[in-house]
């Protein structure tokens, strides 16, 4: 991978508030859904909130198999990053209340021990990066480097 | 499903350039990529044009399986709708011959005729709309009455 693209990529993360969460449902099939990325320290690590009842919740309880998609949706030619990796479902108080913010009383109207919150955290793994019509495999951990 | 609804799910869908097309993987794991939905007469039918040898036309060919997602990337608020279906790879040259236009020439430099230009038919089924914190499920012919 060429610096110029692991920056452009790098930028497109950056600016992206949603990832497309893909998940497999009950039938085996492909599900998305718009989730707002959590700000966090970790680097290299994606994570999500989410109600514990929610289907994508429950889809990732039984599968961890999971995608998230970045895309930039005004270019006039489609680029975008799919990154295939694992999600694992975080229902511990200290990992919920590390993302609280005051304003998730909206979905969790108990607060960061509703049981209804919990967070998702997606580990990436391979990449494939979509651009100028060409695409490029490469594993997350490049981009890190 | 509220005529209000429906209107405004109509209204999206006519208003979205890409669909957020998805797949399964040889390994079992859900993939995205955005495409161009192509303009057609028959409603309720989402089609696309990918390469032959597309990593996603060979996900098809071997699990119909499939998922579009619409959403509104502007909106404060998540609104999307995921309709669960099943995608057909087409190669025969009528299909192909009648989604051809002159500029799909980039894609495909062999013309209407290329074996490395195929057709993919979307047919629809379950949906799930997401707005206002609320999920809704319906089957997509209720869209259409």
């Amino acid at each position: 991978m060429t610096e110029k693209m692991k920056k452009d990529i790098q930028k497109m993360l950056k600016a992206s508030r949603d990832a497309i969460v893909c998940s497999i449902d009950d039938q085996g099939a492909p599900a998305a859904k718009a989730m707002f990325v959590l700000t966090n320290d970790e680097p290299g690590i994606f994570w999500f909130s989410t109600n514990t009842s929610s289907i994508r919740a429950g889809h990732f309880g039984k599968r961890p198999q999971a995608s998230l998609y970045f895309f930039d949706p005004k270019g006039l030619q489609m680029r975008g990053l799919l990154i295939i990796g694992t999600m694992e479902v975080r229902l511990d108080d200290q990992t919920k209340k590390a993302f609280w913010k005051p304003t998730d009383r909206i979905y969790y109207p108990k607060g960061p021990t509703d049981p209804d919150y919990c967070i998702l955290r997606f580990t990436p793994g391979q990449c494939n990066y979509y651009h100028s019509l060409q695409k490029h495999l490469f594993a997350f951990e490049e981009l890190m480097r």
